[in-house]
């Protein structure tokens, strides 16, 4: 166990962006919200997955959306009233939380939540990483209901989805509602036992997050070299080096799709390395040649600092390394590579795991 | 009180093609659902407005959509699905049921979802006629609340609307659903009391449909005039006669747009009428002369036969009449126009009523 005070929620803000491989929502505006939000109503304990009781009730809250409104719309305790709608829908009282995705201001989600509802929340997520769709959660892959759900807005619209063919008709059904409701909204899943947690859940990622975030910020402290330090915590690899040259992004049926060029520097001079994303990095490819793709990481840090740049940040100009990470097995299996496989996303490519 | 038996759905049909004013989802199709609903579990009986008592608990349904694909799209008893999930949502029983709209396959769809539930109907609606928007009903605009609702499809997806800053607002949610859903799905209100019906419903419409409709079948059996024979039984006049020569339709936004031309014939030869249609017919125009316009009701109907043209329907080389009918009182209020005159249209017009 330990405890979300404001030196964690600066480090967690760092390894939350490298996990979020480009999305989840930013990550910087996350954590200003967590940082008042937890002023206001104190930290928020971390509870380990294994620490779990059975009859524990764990609500999932999290962020929907598109990262390019995330950053212009301003929010505030959404994801608390998701939960307390969900809770009023089901009857059951949360007795904890647990982030949607680890990746970007996502991480800070279920902690505003909880802060605010004054709850523990669960050391992991449902993704590992970030991923654009709903549906795409180890929850729904491994068992766990993905009905009922509630949705709510700034506003104070709340909608449930309380039944559904599919995990993909709950995505279906809530995109379509956030992009009424502004291309930003929260949601909450209806709670899970500690078994479910356990059963489904990608354990131990937030305390990740923080990890990372503690190395990069050492290694800064210390004129290292963070993206070194980064790949020491956790293991992956530089994919590529060079500048931002070219940019495509369009908010489009709730997401922020798009694709970014970078022409290689150092020892990646004279090549070229595109990578395509749907909220987030899908695929990173030199020609023909596929180097990352989901659910493997894909994430783009700045050179000198090792900041992690997110979808909706990207511009030309930046110097930037970008980093290939192994996906968590939860998400290689091939039930789970159904949900979150290339062909997921409409690549007719099989999944080659990066090797490191 | 009266019983829907299969003549009567005839002459429903008729009388609701009238009404609909271009739309309200197909009466034909409507009336053969109705036919083989109330076939399998008997005809609904008719309760006058004045006769609920304030105890009662009326569940409002009706259908929502486009009505070009309400006639692709097969469809079966998602009104009494959206009724059950709305009865389990506020955990009051229905003792009745009322129409949302009187107008085109709208009209059955209460009765659909009252039959397989073995509950009344309340003669009166929440439009007087059809509009295209949810929050046009005179429920709203005089104060019955506008969530929650149910919201089904035919594959069984389920939504609930909770919260919402105002009718508009459940609107935009439940079309971005519908759009989903596949642009035809079917919905059910919180239920209303005795005294909310009597207070916010046009009453009497569900009777008026039929009397038209038996007004149009006996005088096409005795080779009258069936035009003449609606004008006698509902005030209204002959706006134009003419041949459709020209028709924009998209479906966009969840709803069928676009405009209408009709070159007269008889007395209009040589002149043109133009009309513009949101799912219902909004305005008719000859050059800058308006003719009629919203909440007025516009109805194209077959000149020979008075057949009703619905918008979906509408084609190249239709011989026909255009009607044109004084909106019911409640839809004339300051209040009313607010949310169902030429302006909630986006026309920048004050509302004329026609004379007759």
């Amino acid at each position: 166990m330990w405890q979300t005070n404001d030196e964690a929620l600066e480090s967690i803000a760092i390894g939350a962006g490298i996990l979020g491989t480009g999305g989840g929502g930013n990550p910087y505006t996350g954590k200003l919200r967590a940082k008042e939000v937890l002023k206001q109503n104190g930290p928020v304990t971390v509870v380990p997955v294994d620490e779990l009781s059975d009859n524990e009730a764990v609500v999932c809250v999290g962020g929907i959306g598109s990262p390019t409104c995330d950053v212009e719309k301003l929010r505030g305790l959404e994801s608390y009233h998701a939960l307390r709608a969900i809770e009023s829908y089901s009857q059951i009282k949360a007795t904890a939380l647990i982030c949607n995705e680890i990746g970007g201001g996502n991480s800070f989600e279920a902690m505003i939540a909880a802060s605010s509802a004054g709850l523990n929340i669960v050391d992991g997520d449902g993704m590992g990483r970030a991923f654009p769709e709903l549906q795409m959660k180890t929850f729904f892959i491994y068992g766990a209901p993905y009905v009922p759900m509630s949705l709510c807005d700034e506003k104070g619209n709340v909608v449930y989805i309380t039944e559904a063919l599919n995990a993909k008709w709950v995505e279906r059904l809530a995109r379509a509602s956030t992009v009424q409701m502004g291309c930003v909204a929260a949601y909450a899943l209806n709670p899970m036992s500690g078994k479910q947690i356990r059963d489904t859940a990608v354990p131990g990622t937030l305390s990740l997050t923080f990890r990372i975030g503690e190395s990069v910020r050492k290694a800064r402290l210390q004129h290292e070299d963070p993206v070194a330090a980064i790949l020491r915590t956790h293991p992956g690899k530089i994919l590529f080096e060079g500048k931002i040259t070219d940019l495509e992004r369009q908010t489009t049926g709730g997401f922020a799709r798009g694709r970014v060029k970078i022409n290689g520097l150092n020892n990646f001079l004279g090549e070229l390395l595109e990578i395509e994303f749907q909220n987030e990095n899908l695929i990173a490819m030199q020609g023909e040649s596929i180097l990352a793709i989901v659910p493997d990481l894909i994430c783009i840090v700045e050179t000198e600092t090792a900041e992690p740049i997110t979808t909706e940040m990207l511009r030309y100009g930046f110097r930037v390394k970008v980093l290939g990470f192994p996906a968590p097995a939860q998400l290689t299996t091939p039930a789970a590579l159904d949900v979150v496989g290339p062909s997921a996303f409409g690549y007719d490519l099989g999944f080659t795991p990066i090797s490191i």
